[in-house]
Order: C-alpha cells, then sequence, then structure tokens
C-alpha cells in the first residue's frame, strides 16, 4: 500500500504513519516530494486491513498496490484451476456447456430441457428450485419438490445438477440434492451464505453482482474458499448500466481480467446478461471466442408458457445452431467441447 | 400494462394475447396503428405477473404503466405514514437523528459515542453488531456480545436501538435486542431476510441496494410489508456509478421521487453515501432541505482507530455544527427535530 | 406513443389530450382501464414530436412505441448496408481490419505502422492528426502536417486513410486528405459537426457515445443521414460504467442490437474499450464472433515511446496472432476478411 | 505519481524507470517491498504527462498523488473566487438565481419568463438561442434571432444575460449579445469550443458532462482557463446513472467536493437534473442547503406549449414558493441572496 500525505501534513503526521505501520509488524518507506510525501508500506496486506490509516491526521489518501484477496489470486498460484463437477471438469483447455430452464416447473418439462440440453453438447444441467424474484408477487420456485425432480432427471439423463442456494439455512438441504451450488447476483455479497456454501461440500459456482467489480467477486470468492473449499467457478452475468436494451451489460472483459487476476474457471451466462432470445446465440460465441471456460444457457421446451424468464430461453431452431458453435467455436481458441464421462464419484450419494 | 406487437405481428398474434388477458380474468383493448397495434390491459397487476406476455410470438414489447407494489405504494395509501422506534416517531413532521458508532467495538467506546449522539440531539443509537465486510479479513463485529453492549448503553441513555441483522438464521436473535432492524444495502434483495424481517414484530429500515432502482428498492419493501409488517423506514444511502470521488453517489432525489411513490417515511445515510467526514454535514444539510424525514450519522469518540469506516465518523468538533443544523434547519422544510420522549412500550422487554 | 393519463386525470383532460394529437394530424385511441386510461397515438413521431404532451394536465408518462430515427432505422430498409471507404467495403458478408497508430507523430512512424498493419491484414489505415485529449497538457495531434504525413503513407502503402475531425470548422480541410472521416466518442453529440460531416462528401465513422445509449447514437447517425450522407458505420468503443478495471467496458451486445435496429454496418474498437495490450486479442476474437463488420486496433512500433495510448498499442508478436485472428475467425460467422483491392474511385483526389 | 511495478519486474526494468523520471528532470524515490517495488516522482505533473510510463516493461500500475489541473485547482489559490456576470457576482458569500425559459420561442413568452424570474429573485436571465438536441427533429433553437430577443429582454428588465454557444464557430456571435457564455453538458470535452469560449473576453459557465468525472470537468475548465479566462463557473447538472425514475441524478456531493479541488464557483441546475417539476424546489433546497453558490432554473409562462423541456418549467404557483426559498434558505448556510445592482460595465455594448 502507498499512504500520500496532504501538502499541509507535518514531519509530525508522518512519523506517525510509520509508527502505526511498524508497530503493526510491517516497513515503512518515506519518499518526499516538492509538494507531498508518499509512505510506501511493505509486508502483509491483512497486516494492514485492520490499521486505520486514512482517517490520520494529515493523510490525503490510502492506495492498494496489490490485491486483498490471497487464496483464490493467480499471484502465489499461477496455473489456472480445473473444478470438476460430478465428473465434468471446467477449466483451460475444455469449454463446457451447462443448459436447462431458468426455473423447475414440471417434471416434464424439466426432462424436455435437459434432453434439448444434452442434444446440444451440454454436460450439465442447470434448472432453479429456489428463485430469487424481485416481485413477491412472482413464481419463488417449487423449493424441495423442484430438488426431487432434478434429482429424477439427472438419474434419467445422466446430467449433473447445477442449482441456485438463496439462504445459508437452506445450504444442507440443496448440498444433499446439487452437484454444483449457485450463488445468484443477488447474493453476490450474502457473506453468510457465501460461508454456508464454503463448508458445505460441493463446487459453488459463484455470479457477479450485477453492481459489482472484478474485485469485490474475488473478494466474495475468497469468503468460499477461506472456508476450504477452493473448487469455484465465476459467472460473469452482466452488469447494470445505463443502457436499457439489453437487460444487463454482458462485460466481456471480465472474463480475461479474472482470468489474469484469478486462478479460478470463469464462465459466463449469455441468457441473463441479454434477457433477448436473439442475443443469446451472438454473446455465446462472443462468450466462447473470449476464452471463456464455459458458458449456462438457458433453454425451454415451451418457452411462451415459461414462470420465469421466457424471453430468453432458446427454442428447438435456436438449440441446433447452439450445437453447432460449441462444436466448432472453442477449437479456435485452443480448447475443445467438455464431453460427458461417467462421474467417479456420482453426486447425491455423498452424504454432507 | 401495455403490449406493444411487432410490425410483423398477426391478426393471430394479437388475438392470442387478447386470450390470454382475458383468460386471466382482465380486459384487453386493442388499438390499431399504422405501424404497430398496441393492446392496452385493465385488471390487477398480479393478475398479469404469471403472464408471459414477453415470450409470445408477434410481441416486441410490455410496458408497465402502474406500479407493481401495492402495499407500500401512496396510491392506495394517500396520507403518509409514521413509524414508531421504541416510542420514537419517524415520518412526516418530524426530523429524526439517528446516529452512532458504524461498529460497536467496546461498552466505552459505545457509551461514549452514544452520549455523541444524544448531546447532537439524536433521539435513536445506531451501532452495527452483525457487519457484512467486503474483504473475509475485515472486522466482522461482536455478534450477541455487541446487541448486549447496545441494550446496556440502551439502559444507560434511554436512546432505542437500530441495528443491523444479516441473515435470516439470525433475526430472532437480533430482533431480542433491537427497537429496529436495519436491513443492509447488500441485503437489498436478500428476500429470504427480508420475508424474516417481516414477521420479526419490530421495524425494519430498509437501505437501498448500492445499484438498486427506486422500484426494486420499493418491492424489497413489499417483500416486508407482505409479512404483515408495515412499519418500514426506508434509507437513501448512495448509489453505484463511475464517479469515484465519493464512495457513493447520494442520489438525493430518490428521497422526494420515494415519498411520492411510497407512503413509507424516507431516510438519508449522508456518512456511508460519501465516505468522507467533510461530506457528512454539507450532505446532512442537503437531506434535511430536500425533505428527508430523517438521518442516519456515524460518530465515534476516536475515529482514528475505529475498525470500520473510521474515515467517515464525525468527531466532536463536527457534532456541536451537526447539533445546530438539525436545530435550525428542519423549520425551513416545516418540521421539527424528534426530541424524546418517554417510550410507552419499551423494547427490549417485549418477547418476540 | 401511448400517453399514460395520472389516476387523478378528467374526462376534460383526456379529451385534451386527443384534441393535441388530432390537430397535429394523428389518430388518438382511447382506453378506459380500472385505474387509469391511456390513449394510443398512430401517426408519424416526427409530428408528435413538437407536442409537449408530457406537459399536459393529467399524463403521468409518455412512452414510445416506435423508433425515433427514420434514415439509418431497419424498419424502412431491411436490408444492410455496405459502406465502401476508397474502394474497401465494410458491411454484412466481411470482416475489415482497420488498423494504424493512435497518434500520427512522425512519418517513419506512421509508416512503421501502417506496414505492421498491412502485414496483419489491414485494408485501411487508422491514425489521428487532431486528438481530443482530456488533459490541455496532453499531446493534440500534429493538425495539417499529421494528414499530409497520412497522405503520404496512403501513397505508399495503398491503404485508405480514416482520421478523425473534432470540430466543424476543420471539416472541410480533413475530408481533402481523407477517406473517411471518424467522429469521436467526446463528440457524439456535438451536432453541428454531425451536420457538417454529413455534407463533406466522405463516409464517416461514427463512434459511440462513452455515456451514450444505442438510441443516442443512432439518433446522432440521423443527424449525418440527414445531410445527405448514409455512408455511415457505426463504431462500438466501450461505455462508461462503475468498473475500473478496464478503461470503458465493452458492451459487445451493442453489436448485434444495432445491426437489428439500423442497416448500417457496426465495427468494434478494441483498443481504446479495454484500454490495455492484453485485453485486445481476445476482444478482437469476441468482435469477431458476435457479428461484427470490422475491427479499429492501434498498432505502434514502439508503444513505450507512444505519445498516446502506447499502453494499448499492439507490438510485434502480437500483430502474428492477430493476423490469424482475422484469417481464421470470421468463417466462423460466415464472413471473409476484406482484402484490398484497387480503388475505382480513389480518395484524395476528388474535390469537396 | 507513484508507478508500480509488477512482481516480475527486473531492477533492469526499475532502472529504466528511474532514467526516463530523471531525464525528463524529475527526481525518483524507489521503494523495494516484499512482493513489488514501487517509485515515487517528485516534479511538476506537466513534465511527466509526455511519459508514457505505463506502456514500460515491468511497470503494473501509475497512479497520480496531485490534481492534473494547476489554473483552477484550490491548491495554489486557496480563497474561493468571485465571477462577476454584468455587474452580478456569483461566489462565496451569496446565492444567486438565475432564471429563465429553457429556448427563446417568442419575444413576449421571453420577457413573460423574464419577469417572472425576476420576481422569484433571479438576477440573471437564462434562455437558449442555440439547443444541442438528441433528435434531429427537434427545435433547435431561433439561432441570432433569439440573441436578439435576449438582448431586448435584458433591456427592458435590466436582467445579464447566460446563453449557450455549440460551436467554436459561433463563440464571436454569441459573446457579442451574451453576459456569460454557458457550454452545455454534451460539450463538455468539445475542447475547441471549450479554446474558444476561454478567449471569448466573456465569463463561462461550464456544464459537467453527463457522463464526466469531477477530474474531467475541472479539467474542462482548465481548457478555458488555458487561454487567459479565469471567470469560470462551474454547473452541475446531474450525471447519467442506471437510475431512470430521473432524467439525470443530481450529484449533489460534487457541490462540497468541486468547492474544495476548485477556487471557482460552483452551481446547481436542478431542472435539468431532474427533469420533473415537482422535483425542482426540493433540489433546490437542497442545492442551496449543501453550500452551491447559486442555482439556474427553467421557467416558461404556458410550460404546455413549451418547445423545449415544458415537463420541467416552473409554473406561477411554484415562483411564489421559490421567492420563498431563495429568500430565507441561504441565511442557513451563510449566504445571502445576491440582490440586483447597477452593472459597473454593462455587457451588450463592450466590443469584443
Amino acid at each position: 500500500m502507498v499512504v500520500v500525505m496532504a501538502p499541509e501534513a507535518t514531519e509530525a503526521d508522518v512519523d506517525a504513519v510509520v509508527s502505526q505501520v511498524e508497530t503493526a509488524g510491517g516497513d515503512a518507506f518515506v519518499s518526499r516530494g516538492v509538494n507531498r510525501t508518499i509512505v510506501g508500506l511493505v509486508g502483509d496486506v491483512r497486516q494492514f486491513g485492520a490499521l486505520n490509516l486514512r482517517g490520520m491526521r494529515g493523510v490525503s489518501d490510502v492506495l492498494r498496490v496489490s490485491v486483498p484477496y490471497k487464496l483464490v489470486s493467480r499471484e502465489n498460484h499461477p496455473n489456472r484451476s480445473v473444478v470438476r463437477v460430478g465428473g465434468v471438469p471446467i477449466g483451460p483447455g475444455t469449454m463446457t456447456l451447462i443448459a436447462g430452464p431458468c426455473a423447475v416447473e414440471t417434471p416434464e418439462q424439466t426432462l424436455a430441457a435437459a434432453q434439448m440440453a444434452k442434444a446440444a453438447g451440454a454436460t450439465l444441467l442447470r434448472g432453479g428450485a429456489f428463485k430469487p424474484r424481485t416481485s413477491p408477487y412472482a413464481f419463488p420456485g417449487l423449493g424441495e419438490a423442484g430438488l426431487r425432480i432434478l434429482a429424477d432427471v439427472r438419474a434419467e439423463t445422466g446430467l449433473p445438477i447445477v442449482t441456485e442456494v438463496v439462504d445459508a439455512g437452506d445450504v444442507a438441504l440443496v448440498a444433499s440434492y446439487a452437484d454444483m451450488l449457485q450463488i445468484g447476483t443477488r447474493n453476490a455479497q450474502n457473506f453468510t451464505l457465501l460461508q454456508a456454501a464454503g463448508e458445505a461440500g460441493r463446487p459453488v459456482m459463484l455470479k457477479r453482482g450485477m453492481s459489482g467489480t472484478i474485485d469485490e467477486w474475488l473478494m466474495a470468492a475468497e469468503y468460499v474458499a477461506q472456508r476450504g473449499n477452493l473448487d469455484i467457478v465465476l459467472c460473469e452475468r452482466g452488469i447494470r448500466t445505463f443502457e436499457k436494451a439489453t437487460r444487463n451489460t454482458l462485460d466481456i472483459s471480465a472474463v480475461p481480467v479474472a482470468q489474469r487476476l484469478s486462478h479460478l474457471p470463469v464462465i459466463v451466462d449469455p441468457s441473463h446478461s441479454g434477457g433477448r432470445r436473439d442475443l443469446v446465440l451472438p454473446l455465446t460465441r462472443a462468450a466462447i471466442a473470449v476464452g471463456a471456460d464455459g458458458v449456462i444457457i438457458d433453454v425451454h421446451p415451451h418457452p411462451e408458457t415459461a414462470l420465469c424468464d421466457g424471453p430468453q430461453a432458446l427454442v428447438d431452431g435456436d438449440l441446433r445452431e447452439l450445437a453447432k458453435i460449441v462444436r466448432d467455436l472453442p477449437g479456435i481458441v485452443g480448447r475443445s467441447l467438455t464431453v460427458a464421462e461417467p462421474a467417479p464419484n456420482p453426486a447425491g450419494t455423498v452424504p454432507v
């Protein structure tokens, strides 16, 4: 960290900063300029986190020069990680397609969507049983009944399950069914939930907060990692901006940026980013081309009657095009589409 | 609602929309233009919420013309509400000062801050025992020990307590100590927590999400209200924008806008909006002048050693100026500073 | 357009709206709901533009249901356009690479950059002689001397020139050298400049304003088109958001959205979007994959001494990779890289 | 400035940075940490502006620790300035009301609006003759005919004129009529216009760009100042955010922030910020209370027929309330409403 002193700071103010840093076990280097003095701090960011340097007299700014997350950072873990979900790898070298309905509605709808997903090349099934909805009058999901449907469809299709959990109190229940826990954008800073997910013994897919910086996203991952779980997949799903032509603005640059800062896999959700069916395929192509480790896509057998996010679900004709994209495009960026393999450690049977 | 058909929509597409609306128990009025047909929907927004009109063939857009929240809306409740917290009113006619430390650290620090707050004119004490922190390495609060300190300071000073709850599982515990539950910006769409708070038998202060629209904020309040609790105070605390000179951008216009849309009281947090001590007093003046029903302010006896948000806490000299502002300015907007009165129903003794 | 009346609007208020619309030559359809009445307007948006419906008594909102731009809209011009620049096509079917230095500094640097660009597959040369700089202390460009250098390099390499114009008073001068006029993000709503560019007899590349909506961008294009010039290429270059890891946030979705709304070609600037060299190639791949009609990229023989935007300029090693991308990737989206062909009407010799 | 080296930077990389800085006439102080080395630069920011330190090998970041504007900064000019417009002061101690129609339409409308403005306490008249409009189909203003109307109304009412100029080529013409030149939000980075305004011999009101940071706003002012004109008034008019309940989001904090960074007066435009009549008075109160040096407000005798921004213009009843606010509120912040005084040097008669 670098402490920038105000022009009017006295020698005593500078000395006080140096002394605080040294008391915390760090070293301080003072550079005196014409207008300002700066103090460089050397040591561990965790040491300095408890110091309130910004509150000290004569301090005008405190600039961070290293990352505030350690476990998920690439600084001490240069190789990119592979996260396995029910035996399916997500990470460098492959491009994994996750697909399924936004919300689980009925056994028939879920099975049909899973079969559509599989036919398009998906090796993981998404589907929500607990849905965070902006309006209390919207469909909140089927809860445990939805989890049971997902488990049945997994048995039928062989596709491991990714499903959302919205409250720390539900983590054990959801983890007893799911192969991967999804934490949604509205819970990106629900720290109790992040910690509970870190202790559940399942891989976690962590969506970026809709107004979360990349740093905050990695800090949220650090919360999960701190509880001993490094099987985390980051998911870019669009951020909130002034532009209203799309539901969110897909921050495609966040993929290479996060991959450079963190060793964790980074995937993209083209369905929720745009919120429009006609954008899903172009954004899927962009995601694969930019180097995403996977994409997660809404499909629905009958979008016009979907209880959630129907406007963005892909339908039959689109799926043939999707199958072609995920088959042909990954090769251009040195990857291959992840294909199904027998899970060595079938999920759903592990006690949690 | 208004359904806008695409230029290429057929008569059959229009008929399908009309038929869906009528099946849901509403009425549909069709206006045929040169390029486009629009369908006006008449009925209750809750009827139409389950319809996936956007997903129907030939539909290009669905525009909402009435508000999606009912219980907190002013449409059916034209008079603005007063919420009483441990006997202290927040609402039209008064301007209530809530102050205290960002985080409860020690009994001494909390008592000193409470006395500073009271001397400045505060009638409610704020203080966090459960703190949501962006970094897992930052001080997370004292938990229940902090709640006990707050209760002791309440006994000593007579100031009812406002304190944050961050997880649905903690609501009963926090409600057993607090006079008002605070829901923070990072939990503005933690719907499980909102519902739990709605059932806790305590007034709720609901901060706006840092990227939440005013509509989403009122929808979050609707979640609380739906559980039978209309004692809700909205708190504007700054939104996330491109401008980085301040920690957040105080959306001062949100105060009159929310007061016009909802009957609930609206207060402002000038401390967290700006994140800078030198902005707290100017923003407090702006908040009172714009017509806020209250302000909530960080004070700390020794900000330079504060474990949380020290840079924005007011200190002694500022407090005399604050006292003057809250005494003199409310009169300009036809309000008076709320003064302490004996709580008819002292909090902390009610079984919850 | 749809006029939404307030709940308290009277019959007389509704009649007044209807009468205003009819006076302007349009038709009005009234739908009376339980809480609100809406009035649908039928006619040309240009007729209603002068009406101040929002200002009328009893009106709570006015919603637009068709686009406010006509000449650049795809509604009346369903086929996507090809714009030719010195004989080089930009449009559907092809993917055009435009490359060159951010700023023209010397003849040697410009020629070297042009040769790098050409070797990578570029068929158009970019380079700024008039530079809008945020700081008055930054390098403002060489002005006409820079234009002469560009003309010399065009003669040497055969690459037509794209260069920026920043003031209406300079349009004739710049157009006498340039094959295409570039309007930068800071001038995206400099309407005098847009109109002057529309009259200059040269194709125009119109960058999106850094905080411009897609609608505003197309309205800016409409200003150019209105002066009789439909040879306009839209350029997405990143928008301003809260995320600071990148200089701007590339709005990759804007490409398919703008292509759906307008018949004009849409290209992407990966260099200025990210502002970081390490992001240029990934974002170029994303741009091509999403379906952009071209990309415009900064290259520089010695970025470490560049007078402008050195941190984002590609250098030698990157260019071999770029050449591979623009050769291999367009085929995946049914396009081929634009190749040089003799200009039938060599620019720089046409009187303007 | 502080240069942060990457963890993998070599000694040679550090030496190269030091050598570049010294060649530019500055001094460099090197602090070597465990993970990173930082280099503190001492000297004038203008010296280092031309260095491309970010582009050098081994450099991971360059952090600015002092402001990039000199002439408008408070660092070398601690006392806040007063700008006089036709004899009317804007600055500390006073609160100046500027009011008038958004656009000049007719002599009658302009005179009526000016009389309304004066009755409410205004000492300066606003009114647009050249209007930048998002749509080419909207009313563009009357041009010079509008300026003549303004001059006639000035003669009749004694109110000096503030009016917008949108192109460098019009500056001399507008300056020959106006007492103060207004630069609008869409031209906040039209540097040619800023420079021309700096040479016109008239005070300049500089609106903040709708997506401009406070730093960029002050840099724009520096462009004007550099041409020898320090009579600049900054005007906060709302920024673009995700919130759409208001036309823009008034950044009320920008007033004290800009006043702390710059010695120039800072005023607020409550009309364009909110874009809604019902917000103008609350936002005016907030602006005065936060410490603005003035406010600029749209008034119109018949807003329902206004050719521009009718929905936000104040009408008769509001004006009595406005008069009360500007009379009573400034005293609370130690200011008094600016009152008219004979202009010692009447504008409109000075050759330019």
